[in-house]
């Protein structure tokens, strides 16, 4: 069934599609009667039907029934990424909100080889968040997924460690798994954190132990830094009983 | 620690390097007395010193110990992916076999967008199994995973089902969890199929049902065709014991 998103709250009785949103709905010539979602893209939906044209530029619709997106994980999952080259953050929003992600939350560290430039990025922000919406909607999530960029490396481990569950993945630790930390005891909200293109620093993995994250191994295999983050949420939402 | 694979067996005392490992091994400019390893590529691994250049052409390397290695699953994992567009299966061949994969084939579907053509595939083999031979070498791995192509759908449904555990994802499916598919009892080969961009056909599921494979689901998202073998392999290596 069609998806589209827009901003809360829902209404009540009708909804009004309107620019791309309406755009998108002629693309699909929606037969009368033909039902289609609409969210609001912080989990709630409605079921719609009876496109109704008015003029060329917005599709009326009637609400059939509201409910509470089926596709959101009751686990929430932050992925926190390291500064990587563009091409592969892009990657990582793309999957990561396909996989169920809550939010996709990236930040410069020492060893990152780009670093997101202060002037352009408003507009990179909105690339990333419709690279975030374009994927809900293709994988049929009742969320948007918040893209997020933080200052410093410091302000990450900050905001990460505050999860039920704080998780940083290091290639030099060998033994405390991924599995050991989450069934340590039932969680709902998870951090994970990985490093950039050079790995984390001995310094920057102590201070995320010192803020209470608990450092993980994700296998006797070096992954690159677009895989970790995927592997590790794939990992978690399956742990979660997500499928 | 750098590593290098070539042909099997491995040598007894003494190791040379030629072709592009020579020049690889060049380019690191390996101190005296630095060790490396040398893979065979089927697991098997020599721990090794004392680079001699030998001419511009070969280096030769003293055998410090050999080991089986560290770096691969007990349980292996065949994946098995309908034919996508190109750049999608070289992503994927990349990133399965960074997680761990025992090998990946690929083969063609109802559905499928791409085919494999007769005429270039030869060489499009050896282009696939030389970024399998990467991924390997650069994720630390002891074993290249092969690449290989069938001829059809009912090939690969034949060949998957002879794994211990052969598992079909299928978006329709919804209730059936890898989970529960891989809880049933202990296993040490698993396969793994998934449809192409436009999905597989209900006969086509219905006939892997009847050669005793498992239908499953990956969750109530629908994940793109290159990103449902990853997140599966993820989950199955997770489950498996590997992080």
């Amino acid at each position: 069934m069609a998806r589209f998103f827009i901003a809360p709250p829902l209404p009540e009785a009708e909804i009004t599609l309107t620019g791309e949103n309406a755009r998108h709905a002629r693309v699909l010539r929606l037969k009368p009667g033909e039902e289609i979602i609409v969210c609001d893209g912080q989990g709630s939906e409605c079921r719609c039907a009876d496109a109704t044209r008015v003029g060329e530029q917005a599709v009326q619709l009637a609400v059939l029934a509201r409910q509470a997106s089926a596709a959101e994980s009751a686990v929430r999952v932050s992925v926190y990424i390291a500064f990587p080259k563009a091409d592969k953050l892009e990657h990582i929003i793309q999957k990561a909100t396909e996989l169920g992600a809550y939010e996709i939350v990236t930040f410069p560290s020492a060893r990152c080889i780009a670093r997101p430039e202060e002037k352009t990025l408003a507009k990179k922000l909105e690339r990333w968040q419709k690279i975030a919406a374009s994927a809900a909607e293709q994988s049929g999530r009742g969320r948007i997924p918040r893209v997020r960029v933080l200052r410093s490396y410091p302000e990450a481990v900050r905001e990460a460690a505050g999860a039920e569950l704080g998780l940083l993945f290091y290639e030099r630790e060998l033994s405390h798994t991924l599995r050991a930390a989450l069934d340590e005891r039932p969680y709902r909200s998870v951090s994970l954190l990985t490093g950039p293109e050079g790995g984390l620093e001995e310094a920057g993995v102590a201070l995320a132990r010192e803020a209470g994250m608990q450092i993980c191994t994700l296998g006797r295999r070096i992954l690159r830094c677009e895989t970790a983050p995927l592997c590790a949420l794939s990992a978690v939402l399956f742990h979660a009983g997500e499928f």
